[in-house]
């Protein structure tokens, strides 16, 4: 693996969407961005070594003491490659038990590469600083990502989306030694789900590509059941060994107890005129799809069309989650056919999916994975999504801060950029620093993809969409230009600065398929 | 493709099981079957290509007019392999629509390869004189049995088990260009699955390994839903393109309507003599598992299964199935906790399985696979199977009749024999013809795997079984060695004689782990 990268060390060049990038990540060649659709790799997916029944207990008890001796059974080493999963989110307690073991074996120099770290993973600095974790690729909420930006990690970082993360990985892009997968429930032979048991969080998806392709996967649960754990979301035929452990997950910090609908007017008004917008534009239809998120404003618009297909008279025929109690309660008056979950957001969501066979668990596989036959994304007929930036040209940014502090993952966002119409509900401006400039600090999503943009002040559609500003006409809403938008922020708070970066690069941001889309910087000192 | 084998223009060498076999088959190079657990490939898994969503229409529609224009699309050639599932039996409309088009595409030389065949498809035999077919790689029951055995087929057949299919599309041994999936139920993204509709089969599992495998995948329906089609037992990712026919199968002679126990006084004896065995020797306890077919015999075990367990006051963790009325009603009176199920043989188990989340569906790849890390036949207490012939080392066939006929396929069969205890319940003779003989006429299941024959004139257990043995004794069940059983049977019927047979080879049967165990010759004329 490499070390770390500066302008001085890697060669730069500029990718299809006007970035400098690198051509070389952590001592591999990378293919910088190349345009939506544009790279098509001719390759084959990573084949994984044949295993044999021969090889694994005849009854299917593959129980090991401790996650420890499972990681010597692994045949663990320096310089490998361990993965983990982020459905405890920030009560996870798997991750920080793992590396104590990977630690205690005197171990180092290992690539971390979670589907996400969240705050509760600060524990692991102290592991990136004595080189037992050499690097993560994975993204990095909170301290962690603060640590990267500051520059103080040795490899550099890599962001993926959900499924960027499920393509990298069939792709052999990484290839995984260990997989480390905390389940709730699971039986010895290694058929996990996360339905039940007290670290319940509704599905094990963005374990799967690793049960898949990982060369060892170890299955690590509070609640082993007699042989068969049905359903298994995780797929025992796919797992080396299972762990049985105290406990892997603090329960009130992975799923909450209430989900709350934002009671700001600001964002009530953003989630009003959004679900106003759809409704003009004709996209709440009786048989339409859509997916939002589970932040307060995105909640508020799931609310807004419950009231408008009720009015109507009209259902939709999926939504997308991220579940939550709003969402679930759709499904319960049957105002949605199906929810088509990627992960449970609150209780009401893990109980709905362990009872209703509509609310279907689904994996970045069936949901993002762009280099399959096809996936869900492209269904869906709105998304509405968050964003930290946009620019006049509606790239947008949803990993850094405007001071280029690396704070947030992209989670399922590049993927769902695919849904037919993308919506995207900002304020104007976040502690008087607008968020609608010149040239987003770091980009995420192509602005060919993102096609309105909804604040407190009006709507701006892209001009490529000509049938939504067709349809918006004349409806009333407070349609404006994104430089007009832009400009009015600029009224308010006065041109924003730009990040003040050095030239170190401490992270990079991947488009879906694998190629180099931006690459972020460490801050000033 | 290589053309008929005969002994003189193949290398025929002695293999493990003393079995002579050849070492290239259909212009390939094969192994030579090593014994149980013994051989291990050092490779990888197949790889296929990587795909591109770029690629396919981002409203996830893949629908096609017509089986034929979906084959032109595939880009379908001479030489190619199409495969296609058995899930609707005897009652399978797929295949011969599909020969029908390549025949009117004017395309030669296909590799056929189903999971199995039916007396429904003797249809085909016009394709295999006319080189439509090249030959046929799976199980051939009945017409086409008779068609390869008199040695009118032009490549040589090779016979697996479900678990061994899965195996050589995983491990590369056989690489599919065009997957042909009949599904009762799918929707245009290709999501399908086998529970709801005229056709309805209950599950699709024979076909997933063609699905995640093959170059090209069509989805053949008769029932095309509006998306999401739930649950996805065949996942749309996998599939390039989907075709709505006017009728698939023909569902009487899919699933029965109704299942029935044997009335034979002869098999009801052989049944009770089976579960009596498995009562004394302590196999039938609190949380047990077991693995019954759907025979009549088999069924009726099942029966005095249920009424031990009821007298006991205990019940079964779980039932592998074929699934069916009977199994169903154990699973609803909470004999069993599961019913793990490859297939559905009648309407109530398509029921059940459509209805209870305790009834759940499997596929070659949990239950059966050998080359996967542990699979669950293992773990299944007691098998009860069937044989057309058994040896005095308890060795057996179940492919060819004593005179050398291939008229059955090897199911679930070879993978079943890796379950704790096999037992085969048979009757001493069938047509005045002895079933325990010197030497099986094919082998497909070496003997050490093969725990106890029970015969309605005494009980035979594997020597190697000392624990079996010790149980059984002072138990006044009948026990005899099985060359005592082979003597009385040859005393009543007279020493049987060998199968007339040719030199030229018309099929192999390969191993659960790819090796070639056996060979099968042309009858003579």
């Amino acid at each position: 693996m490499g070390e770390k990268l500066t302008i001085m060390s890697s060669k730069l060049i500029k990718n299809a969407a006007d970035r400098m990038v690198l051509t070389g990540l952590n001592g591999k060649s990378v293919v910088p961005y190349k345009g939506v659709g544009k790279f098509k790799p001719e390759a084959q997916k990573y084949a994984p070594s044949i295993s044999s029944c021969a090889d694994y207990p005849t009854d299917g008890n593959k129980r090991v003491d401790s996650l420890k001796k499972a990681l010597v059974k692994c045949g663990i080493e320096d310089g490998m490659t361990i993965s983990s999963h982020h459905h405890f989110r920030n009560g996870d307690l798997v991750a920080n038990q793992l590396f104590d073991a990977v630690k205690e074996l005197g171990v180092k120099g290992i690539r971390w590469f979670p589907s996400a770290s969240f705050p509760c993973h600060e524990h692991l600095i102290r592991y990136l600083d004595d080189g037992t974790i050499h690097h993560i690729e994975g993204s990095m909420n909170g301290p962690l990502g603060k640590y990267v930006s500051e520059g103080n990690m040795k490899g550099t970082g890599v962001l993926r989306s959900h499924g960027g993360r499920y393509q990298a990985v069939q792709d052999g892009e990484v290839e995984i030694d260990i997989a480390v997968i905390g389940a709730p429930m699971a039986d010895p032979f290694g058929n996990a789900n996360g339905l039940e048991g007290g670290s319940a969080c509704g599905l094990l998806g963005f374990a799967l590509v690793d049960s898949e392709y990982a060369k060892r996967v170890i299955v690590v649960t509070d609640n082993m059941v007699e042989f068969p754990c049905v359903p298994w979301q995780i797929q025992g035929n796919n797992v080396d060994f299972t762990v049985e452990v105290e406990k892997i997950g603090i329960p009130e910090l992975i799923v909450s107890g209430t989900t709350k609908i934002t009671k700001s007017p600001d964002r009530l008004l953003l989630a009003e005129l959004t679900a106003k917008f759809c409704d003009v534009t004709g996209i709440i239809r009786d048989g339409f799809s859509f997916q939002s998120g589970a932040g307060g404003t995105s909640l508020a618009v799931g609310e807004f069309f419950k009231d408008i297909m009720k009015k109507k008279g009209i259902k939709a025929r999926f939504a997308r989650g991220g579940s939550n109690k709003y969402l679930v309660s759709m499904l319960e008056e049957e105002l949605v056919d199906y929810i088509l979950d990627g992960q449970t957001f609150d209780l009401d969501g893990v109980r709905s999916m362990a009872e209703n066979p509509n609310h279907v668990w689904t994996s970045p596989f069936t949901s993002y994975n762009y280099h399959g036959k096809g996936n869900f994304a492209g269904m869906v007929d709105v998304a509405i999504l968050g964003a930290t930036e946009v620019d006049v040209n509606f790239n947008a940014n949803v990993v850094t801060h405007s001071d280029g502090y690396l704070l947030h993952g992209i989670g399922g966002w590049q993927n769902c950029l695919f849904s037919k119409t993308v919506i995207l509900p900002l304020p104007l401006f976040r502690d008087r620093i607008p968020v609608i400039i010149d040239e987003v600090t770091t980009l995420c999503g192509p602005g060919e993809l993102i096609d309105v943009i909804v604040t407190e002040r009006g709507i701006a559609i892209n001009p490529l969409r000509t049938d939504l500003i067709e349809k918006a006409k004349g409806s009333g809403l407070p349609l404006k230009s994104i430089t007009e938008l832009k400009e009015e922020a600029e009224k308010i708070c006065g041109k924003p600065e730009k990040a003040s970066l050095c030239d170190e690069i401490v992270a990079v941001v991947k488009w879906v398929d694998g190629t180099v889309l931006d690459i972020v910087r460490k801050v000033s000192p």
